[in-house]
This record gives C-alpha cells, structure tokens and sequence, in this order.
C-alpha cells in the first residue's frame, strides 16, 4: 500500500531540525515534519513557580498555540476568543509532563525552563513535533546555562521524542498527515524516551473501537517511528554542540 | 499485597448508581466509587451547534467541574480565577469522546444531549467514574426521548465505561484511590465498551517511564475492572427501566 | 386555602439537613426544602483577605451556584459565559452578610470560613435555604476548630436562618416554590437571628408594590417559618454534637 | 440632636435635578444630593432582548458604574479588574426592576429603554440617588418617544423614589451622608410609589440585628424623604414640560 | 469659508475649563471644548509600578473611557464586551506618554498621579481635550502635594495641549467637531508644549493619503490652537492659585 | 556617523521577503528586517462584518501579536494576561488602517481579507516591517482571487510600506534597530503610499520635545526608506508573478 505521498505505511515524514534560526531564545528550534512546522523556544527564567520555593527543584513548563494562518480556515485567536482552547490546554500539559519525565528537576536548580511550541503550518501531528522539537531546544538552553558556568552537567536522564500513528482504511501507518488524521479509524499519540519505554500514550477510537491485536500493532508502529526522531535530535544537537549531550 | 482500605490488587471500590435523585434532569445519576462521588446529570436541547445544522445528525457534549469542597485544599471555582482549569478541560473532551463513541448521532437526531458531571467528593478516579455515571445518565434521557415518542429507538451502539489503573511501589493496582494515585509511578485511564474494545487508553509514566510488560498488565487489570462497571450500569438501568436496553 | 402541594398557608415545606455527607470540607451539610437542595460546605483556611492582616479579626465568606440540572432549562455555568452571574453574585453577597452578623469575628480569630453553597437541585427558596444550611456547615467546622484546641469556645454570637415569603393571587404564604414564586405578586427573604430580630429583610414588589399592611403580615409568616427553620438547625448540631452549641 | 451637617435626624439633604444637560441621551438628568452626583441618561432602543421578541412588550434596563475619581480611594474600573463589581451588578439589577414597577411594558411597545447611572462624586446613597435620578431621565425619554409620535401617552403608572435610612449610635436618620453610612448600625434603603406604596425594602443589620420597632421607625422615615424626592422629580418635570405627567 | 457652527476655518471651539467641582480627587476638571465635556481627575497613590520600585522615580498614568450617554449611539461599557475597547486603550497611552512629557519623574518622587478621563458628551477632539484637561487636573494635585509639604516645587517641565486639525472638502480646519471629523479626508492630532515644540504628531490619511504641503499647513493651525489652549489652562490655574505656575 | 552595526545614518537595514512559505494561507510573507522577523498573511474570508452586510464593500482588517521568544525578556502571552496587550491592539488599527487606504474596498467586493502579523523575532521596526510585509501578503491573496475568476483586476490603488526613523544621541537616523529604538530621544514611524504622499505620521518625544526642523529632517530620512521598501516589495512581487501588479 502506497500513501497519498509515497510513503510506506511504516515511514515517517522528513523531519527537519534548524537550530539557531532565532536571536533572542536560549534554544530556538524549527521543526518541520513534512508541511508541518513548529517554531519551538526555550527560555530560562531565574525563578520557580510558589510551590516549589525553596526545595531547591527548578521546572519546565510548556506553552502551546497554532497561529491564524497555521490552518486552513483561518484559526481565531484564543484572545479574541476570551479563552485559552480546550485543545491547545491539553496539549501544552503533555508537552510539560513529557518533557519533565526526563529532567532531574533538582540537578536543574530553582530555576524554570518555558517552552514554547507555537505552530505556523499545520499538517497533522503537531504535537508530537512540538516534543520532538520542545526537547532539543530544552536542551539547547541546558546547554547555554553549562555555558555560563551555572549548571556543571546536562539536567536530562534521557532523550524524549513522540510520533503519531493511527487506523486509516484499515491499515496501520506511521505518522498522520492531516488528510490522514481526519480520516483515521483510530488515532494514538505515543512520547518514549531513548531506552524503548514509554512517558505517555493516548489512543483514541475516533470513529470505531479498536482491539488489543491493531494496540499492540501501533506502539511497534510507533516505536519504530520514534527511533527515527530520537536519530534527528541527536543528529541536530551533535551537529549544533560538536560534542556527545552528557546522558549517554 | 493488602491496600491501606482492604483491597486486593485487583479489586475496585465498591460502586453505586443512584438515579433519579434529581427533579429536572433528563437523566440524573450520583456516581459513588468509594469516597468519589459525582453527580452525572444528561439533559436534551432540541438543537444542534452550528456545524451540525441540517446534517439531520445529534451531538452529545459534556461538562466536568469540581465542587470548592470536593477536595482536602478547597478547590477555587473556575469563573473566580476567570478561566476554565486546564485540566476540567481535558477530562471533559475526553468525556463527550467516550460518550459519543457509543451513540448513533444520525438515531439520536437533530438534538443535542448535554452532561454535565460535577464532582462532589473528590478520592482519585474522578475521570473515570465521570463516564461510567454519565453513560447511564444519557440512556436515561434517552429513553426519556423514546417515551415522549421522540425516539422510537435507543441510539446507543453499545455500553461504554471507565477505569484507572497504575502502578504504586511496583505493584500494580486497579482503581487507584487519591493516596495511591498521587503516589503512583505510572497511572492510566482505559475507556472500554461491552465487547472489550479500547475507545481510549491514555497513559502517564508519572515518575518514571514504563515498559511493554506492564503496559500490558495494566491493560488487563483494566479490562477486567471494566466489566463490573458495565455490570453495575446494566443492573442500575435494569432496575429503572425493567427491562433490557436495545444494544443488547 | 390549601397549595398545589397540599400545605396550608402558613406551612413551611418538610426541611431536612444531612451532615456530614462529604468527606474533606470542615462542616458539609446538604439541605433539602422540599425539592430544593443545596450542598453548603464550609472550609477553614489559616488567613484573612489583606484588609484584616494584622487586625487579629477573622473573616467568613460566601460562594453560591447553581449545578447546570439544577434548573428545568439547563444553567449555562458561569465560566461558559465569561462572567459571574449577576444574581449569584447578589446571593454570595447577602449569605456572606447573613453568616457574619453572628459570628464574632475577633474570637474567630485571624483565619478565613469559606461558605460554598451550590444547588444541586432549585424548586424556590435557594437561597434562604442556602443560609439555613450554610450556618449548620459553619458550625460544623467552628467545633472542628474547637476539637483541634484552636478554638476555646464557638466564636457564633447567635443562630441565624432564613425563609422567603410573599403574596400569590391575594394570599401570604410561606416558603414559595418555584410554581408560586414565579407567580408572584411580592416577594420576601427574611433573615433573622435566633432571638427573632431581623438582620436583613429584603421586599419587592415583582408584579405590583405592596401596603403596610400586607408588609407586617409577611413579617409575621416569616418569623413563624424563621423558628421552624432553627428548629431543625438546633435538632441537627445536637443530633451531630450530642450537646447544645455554646450561645445558648 | 444635630448632624454633622447641621441637618435634624428627620431631613434629607438638598436635592438638585439638572436635566437636558447632555447633547446625545434621549433624557439626561444629574442628580445631586448633597455632595453625592450620578449622571442619569436613558436611551431608546428599537428592539428588545430575546425573551421579549414577538410579545408586544418593551424592556427597561439598568447599568450602574462609579467613575475612579468618584470615591476618596480611587476606584479601580471594573475592565481592569476584569469582572463586573458583585455590588455594581446588585445596585443595577435594583435600579431596573425598581423602574420597571412604574412602567406599563406593554405600553412602551417592544422598544428598550437603557438607563445608565453613573457616579461622579460619591457621598452616600448613590444607588437611591440614581433611582431618583433615572425615573426622570427615563420619563424624559418617553416624552421624546411622545413628541416623536411613537407613543400616545406616557407609559409610566406612576412616580417612583428612593431614600437610605439607617440608625447611628441608637439615632434613626434619614438620607445617610457616607460618613453616617459607613458607622451604622442599620442600613435600609427604601422604594416606594407615588401612592405610598412599597416598590423594595432592603434592610440590613450592619453591626448588630434591629427590632421590629426599628423598623417601624426607620420605614416612617423613608417614606417622609420618598416624598421629598417625589416633590423634586414632580418640579423638574414641569420645569421642562411645562405640564403634568399622564400619570397624575 | 464659514463652518456649519459658525466658525473660519482657523477657529478652535470655545474652551470651558471647570475646577474642583468634584469632592474626592486631589485634581478635578471639566472641560467642555464645544458640546465635547470630558471630566478629567487626577488622583495620588503613594506607591510606584513595580518597574519604579527602589528608583526614586515617581510615574503618570491614564485610564480613558466614554460614559455610554457621550454618544449618539449608545456605547457599550467595556465591561459588558468582557474586554478594553482598542481605540480606549491607544487613547488612554497617548495621555499617558504626554503628560509624562512634561514632568520630571524624579522630582515627583516615588508616588504614582493616576489620571482619569471620562468623555460624558463626545462631539469630536475628546482625546485632545482630555489631554488638555488633564495637564490642569495632574498641576492641581500636584499643587496639593506641595500644599501638604510633600513636595517643595512643582515637579512640572512645561505646559503641554493638544488640538485636532484636519482636512474637510479641500478645507483646512481647526478642532474639528464629530460632524467634521466623521467626514475629514485628513485628520490630525498634535501634542505641543509651551515653547511651541511637538510631543506627539498623529496624522492619518482618513478618506486620501495627505501631502507634505498640506501636512504644513495642518501643523501651522495645530500650533495655534494649541497656543489658545494653554492660554486657557493658564487662566484656569491662575484663577485658582492667584499665581503663576512654577515652569514659567 | 558610523552605526554599531555599521550602517551609516540614513541606511535600512536589509530587507528580504520570502513569498510561499507557508501551506494555508491566501498570501504568506516572512519579512526579515536585519534581525527583526514577522510572519504575514492573508487570508479570504467570504463575509464581512455585520456594518457593511448588503453594502457591496468588502475589508480588510488586522491583528498583530508577538511569539513569547520573540523578545529578550520572554513575553507573556495575551491570553495568559486575560486581555490584549495595549500595544498589539494599538499596533493592529494601525495595520489595518494603513492595508485599506490603498485598497478599493467596493472593488474587492464583499469578502474580507483578514491580514496576521506575528512577530518571530523583535529587533526595532516590527510594526513598520508588519505594514510593509503584510501589504505583499495581501496582493497575494488578491492575486489568488484573480486566478480563482472572483476578482477581475487587482482592487489595489497603490503600494504601501512603513518605516521607523528617530534622534538618537542627536543624530537623525533611519530604521531604527531595538537599540537605537529604545535610547532614542525621538521616535516616528511613517507609512507612504507609491507616489510619495503620507497615510501615517506618528512621531513622539520620547525622551524631549522635537522641533519643526527636526520632524521635516526625519520625514526626508522616512521618504527615503520607504522608497526601498517599495522596491523590495515590487522586486518580491515581480519575482513572485512574472508581471507588474495592476495600479501601475
């Protein structure tokens, strides 16, 4: 079975990592996965939120928003709307707990990382590009405080990457595009760190119920996928650090 | 392995379905899944939201909210912080999903059926009993629809109910109270119908990622905690009704 | 005359007051008014709002809401809508009032009681009974207080209780349902203390004004049903406590 | 016993009703009583809000607001703080249904009349003062509906006014300065008709409960200023018109 | 050519400025430029932004908003939109950015002059007479600051004014009133100080782009009417202190 | 006079537009301005707001906003604040303003062109390279409702592009970049159409009055930078269509 873009059913998209593309950001990352891209921007603010005053533990949070013209009808604003979108919510939660499933908050000190994913094209899976992306930029600032003398090693345990897989027309596939996504059976979300193992899964019946037999079929799926995005972000941050990230 | 409230690994809470304990509600049911308590109430508008006007199909929509004194800490109510809680927000998609999962929406009609599950009592699980208590509250308006002649049949597909499982000091444990889920390493939410299909698993490493081996161990915990929800749904509406509902 | 409900005129509808129906709130009571319901909790937090840092004084405030069943057409929640409901907000305010001007605020000391009254369940009278309820909840967690050693005696002055009272084809009645309110002619919320003064009394002439004399005659109901109301307030605390409350 | 201002326990202060004062409203009206000034305007609109749509019948509404530099505190606006004030809303919902007592809805058509109160100088009794004040501009605008030929007689049943009363240290007065306002012990703000009717009665016990014979009292006293203020509407309007209003 | 109100082209309309005829703010003054009457307050608070805190700098600030009688249609509060009106919100930073122009922040200390312009009758130029009005208003506080001993001199710069000039039908005009302003091709809004140099120049092409003769000539009649604006804010100063400001 | 970034005093930074860069949008700009970035586009909308339904006018309109890494100091989004930032609401008039008085509204017919700038990367200009950017985005959109038929001939009347100029140490420079921007003493941006003749003019004394030589001093230094901007948005154009846009 050939997909409408000439991908297998168990190939991803080209994913692409730029670094460096943004002045002001202590990580700045566009990914582009496919016709997807997500400008990802990690920035150090020298506090942490009240709960954690004075336990010495730092945090990363995540902000997530597509722009008006990231879609295909235009996406109203949240502010016009009065509202933060219950979607955009759901999702900038994910990224924050993905992303903190492999930070040693205390090695980090009481300092917060802010991640911000915002999308500016929208072609399916942005947010599982948003953490592939979120994580090397993450890293990237890490790396810029070492720099500057106030951390003496990388705050990360691990690698963190997510890809979406789903039910189309009865088959398997690796990666949705939009056109895919929105006709899929079933849909599932996967985060997994570099060591095989899950942070997060989410599958979802969108239009049917699916079976223990296409679950166990997805995560393979899914893994396989994952491997692929782990490769680019250390392809990205050896090329951009010339130097192996201090978790492996 | 013996839990601090008696259970066994395997056990759920003790669950209970008290319906028609409100006046106005189409369909009004108090879920009690040990010290969770949530009031499910279904009500039915004779209309659609605008994107479904004139496709002759029905939308069901849900609700989720906390009560200030549903938890130890008084919960702030939403409209005094001025925006929706990110994660009601979450848990509320995720409700109308399962929900919808189930249902017909061309049977059901050019009407929308509106749940609303409010949480009284707070004790881990809220979430998952949402769905089970709001399933029966919606067959009730429902039939409600059938005996005014609106319906000439129940347009539901199938049952549809929830559980949580998780992993806590490396056991595994189905229906986590709030002291085992706030101490869990791993939590997951499973949405299953009658047949034992997935409509959607979602899973956490909280404090550490998970394998493939307890991935599937919860599953099955799951899946087993699932069948005495249905059965509670099917003996509560049975007891209401008198008789059999039409998926089966 | 006899009502649609078989209660004569002067009749107050059957009150009953559930305690200790939740397991995290200080004092929870749930008060039924016929078919009005409320769940009133009340929450003791260790501080006061910055106007009375300092001044050794303690503080009691109200929340009020109505569930989205709680009335025949469903209750768009306030966060939907953006703002506060106009008229909770004047509710909150007089429950507030009507708790303080018992309590003495100094032997309370410099910590907070949140009020939360949210109506599962509105047949006429949610607010009166809301004070009713809401009162029994405040105690309930003063003696909470008192069982802690942080209080030596309950900081109440008096007992304080609520009814609604007006005029309905010619007739003064007591304690109107939504099927008289709605139909009413003048309507009036009396609120008064346990020696029988007043501490708020509000009239309004919905569909015509209204004489002295008809003024003076729902006076007199109101202090009638006013009495049966602390009657169930003081069978409740001492069915709870096993004692009379200290300000008698 | 002689106020501070040199008034007798039985005397409002002056009262002032400046009409035509501003180019754009359909009626127009400061208030003055004593230092307190609330600007009045009333504004016709050809339509009527949804649940009047189709009746025949027409709307009359309020809005009540204080200007930052009406108080000694400056007063934040209500847009900064993002929420309507819990007490403007109170006062604005009083304001409309104590305008709408006197107006033959029917009558008006299926037009709504918007009356906006504001406040420049506040000194106490702000809110009886805008019912004062709106009556006359509301009565204004009617006249204009009238000259215009869209009304053949003025819709109004009769007059209707406001005035606080309170008790201060064991003294009933009449017309509460905010100096006596904000140290009394009861607090009562009073609507009648024209006929000596009772349009609302809202009596607060401030700082401790009233007796029956208070009330009395203090319900004598109201109805003494209500006449005053009825006096002062009655020459303003035919200072203007030169002519009686229908309802006499 | 003559204007519809009788004026030449280079004729500002009649300006009225009031003082303390308001009881609270340390500064009041209406200003009735034509049928425009903005009332314009200033307000002291013995605290600075948290950007000044610790600078010794003291801060000016302005609110700006429209009563909803200013306007032929009546204009919605910006309460009820749920949020500040845009052209509120730009207005409301000019008279800010101007009056901050004039004074030396750090000779006013560490306190914060809040200024409020509320426009009750709008008949064009309502953001140039608050700017006029409110220079008056923030002196007069300032004024008392130094009467109380707060301050030992007047911690103004210069005087500051500000008019609006536009091109009607080919015609260059002074001060345009509403009628004037809704049909201008150009329109302009000049700030100046009393040495005749610029604050702020706003000029837009309405209906045309503008050329830079005709952008000449708009700035020659800005200038003088700005001149007879600070002549009025002279006499209404010196009429009130029976002596001349510090800055001259 | 040698700038610290090299550039002599009436130099603009390099200017680059890359057209087709995203996959949704009607017209997609990356506008590069030395560092300072912004995403413009437009999009078609069939419909217009409520005031020109059934007029045969169509319109243009703008919002404006900033990526939280697009500044030094990360910027909060709108939503997280409850309300739109005074700046961006102030920025977006000024866009859309600019975008129509080039445009021919009843030649677009009724649709709307919504127009979205949103800053990448802020270093000085953003709203000025907005202007200059979101105006090709625009032609583009207007471009693709030519080829799709609905528009026979570009409803364009000219170009439009912005520039900022200033006083910094008192020197007059063009194209101020955040450095310059934010110590200049004298601040202006300035939008021209294609024949040289003004749509905007704001100047203001940041820091000091400015004098009439000054303000004609630095429209010379605007009119010359926008005469490159112009060319850069022809060039882009040219590029883009292989033919000169219609108004010329």
């Amino acid at each position: 079975m050939i997909r409408h873009d000439g991908r297998t059913q168990d190939m991803a998209r080209p994913v692409r990592l730029t670094t460096h593309f943004l002045q002001h950001p202590d990580g700045a990352v566009l990914i582009e996965l496919g016709a997807t891209k997500v400008i990802c921007t990690a920035m150090v603010e020298e506090k942490v939120p009240p709960f954690l005053k004075g336990t010495g533990s730092g945090w990363v949070t995540a902000e997530y928003a597509m722009l008006p013209g990231s879609t295909q009808q235009r996406k109203q604003r949240d502010i016009t709307k009065g509202r933060l979108d219950g979607r955009s919510s759901e999702i900038q939660r994910l990224i924050g707990r993905s992303l903190r499933s492999v930070v040693d908050l205390k090695a980090l000190g009481e300092r917060t990382i802010w991640i911000d994913c915002d999308v500016i094209s929208a072609d399916g899976g942005t947010r599982t590009a948003s953490i592939t992306g979120a994580y090397v930029a993450m890293v990237l600032a890490m790396e810029k405080l070492m720099d500057k003398g106030l951390l003496s090693q990388l705050p990360t345990t691990d690698w963190v990457a997510a890809i979406s897989v789903g039910v189309c027309g009865g088959e398997q596939l690796l990666d949705l595009c939009y056109l895919e996504d929105s006709s899929a059976d079933v849909d599932m979300n996967v985060i997994m760190n570099g060591k095989g193992e899950f942070i997060e899964v989410q599958g979802t019946g969108e239009a049917r119920p699916f079976s223990r037999v296409e679950l166990d079929g997805l995560l393979a799926l899914a893994e396989k996928g994952i491997q692929s995005m782990i490769g680019a972000q250390r392809k990205a941050l050896t090329d951009e650090l010339g130097r192996r990230t201090s978790h492996e």
